[in-house]
């Protein structure tokens, strides 16, 4: 069995939106799994220096447009959400918990946050909407919110942002297999060229 | 005849170098010409507060991984250079000089430096080598270096870099055509679409 493909994203992050509707399919086609390691791009940005996209100056306007050009050329509904960029913290523990407790959930989870924020325009940081993608997801909400404000799963979800700083994941979504990373979802082409032929 | 495709470069920038292998051909698939124009990142970083890439934490030593495997995807020969970034504003210069002068030499002198740089890892802003590929080039070098030192040229330049910044030009390769901006080497993809099927 080959190793997985690592991903790397977070939940704000709208390349990360379209590359997540992606990634299976491709993965697939190589006979790879996906691992989906939640992280934080606050966390990370504070390291870089840098900034979201949007509140670059002169970079803000195109990026807003290449976002919804990119997801109309993958073929996806996609709507620019208001306001963004948001808190994803609880979204991301949730997801920690999830992949623990009900890793058969994980997935789903992860689509329908991404799906409830990008395509719908919810605002997932919220407590009602947060509740309804958990409830949707099929999981326990009031067991997963219970859990998301324990030490413990803060502290397991600071580890996971630390170990990808660790790695090198300075943005999302960045992947990473065979020991080779790549950065953003323009880079599924080389992705699947490298899992296609080996490195080139 | 269809509007040219509008190529926004800076003789430092890798990915521009790997666009400019690629343009033309695109461009000629689908009946268009490029019109070449030198801008100079430095004064674009100034106002959008960015950095050059290989300076960023984090994404520093990424992207002259991408870099590499970029132009190897391409299928270009590429070869990171030291010094990098360096001073293009002669090379830029002298490229405007060509552009009125001796149009027929443009496109050759623009190759010419990135290749120099790129391939043959020349570091061309030193005097040595700015002379050579001028010459190579088949420019008269003596009278580009003079007129490249005329405040005609350097306002010239000066006003084609500030317009391009008021055009939103805030990282290179940019390009834009049927007023569609495009960013990176990785949306020449998106481009061949756009001019395939058109707007999508």
């Amino acid at each position: 069995m080959n190793a997985p493909i690592e991903f790397f994203f977070d939940f704000s992050s709208p390349y990360s939106y379209i590359s997540s509707e992606q990634i299976d399919d491709l993965a697939k086609r190589h006979g790879r799994q996906v691992t989906y390691h939640p992280t934080l791009l606050g966390a990370v940005f504070r390291i870089s220096g840098m900034r979201p996209l949007t509140e670059i100056p002169l970079k803000g306007d195109y990026s807003r447009r290449d976002i919804a050009r990119s997801a109309r050329f993958a073929g996806l509904e996609f709507k620019m959400p208001e306001p963004f960029p948001i808190s994803t913290v609880q979204a991301a523990r949730a997801c920690v918990v999830l992949q623990g407790d009900r890793p058969d959930l994980a997935r789903g989870f992860i689509r329908a946050v991404f799906r409830a924020y990008f395509v719908n325009g919810l605002n997932i940081a919220t407590a009602d909407v947060f509740r309804q993608v958990l409830t949707q997801s099929g999981a326990d909400a009031d067991a997963v919110l219970k859990a998301i404000e324990t030490p413990e799963v803060k502290d397991k979800l600071k580890a996971m942002v630390d170990q990808s700083i660790a790695k090198g994941v300075f943005g999302a979504p960045y992947f990473v297999f065979d020991g080779e990373p790549f950065w953003g979802s323009d880079r599924l082409t080389q992705m699947e060229r490298w899992l296609a032929t080996g490195p080139f």
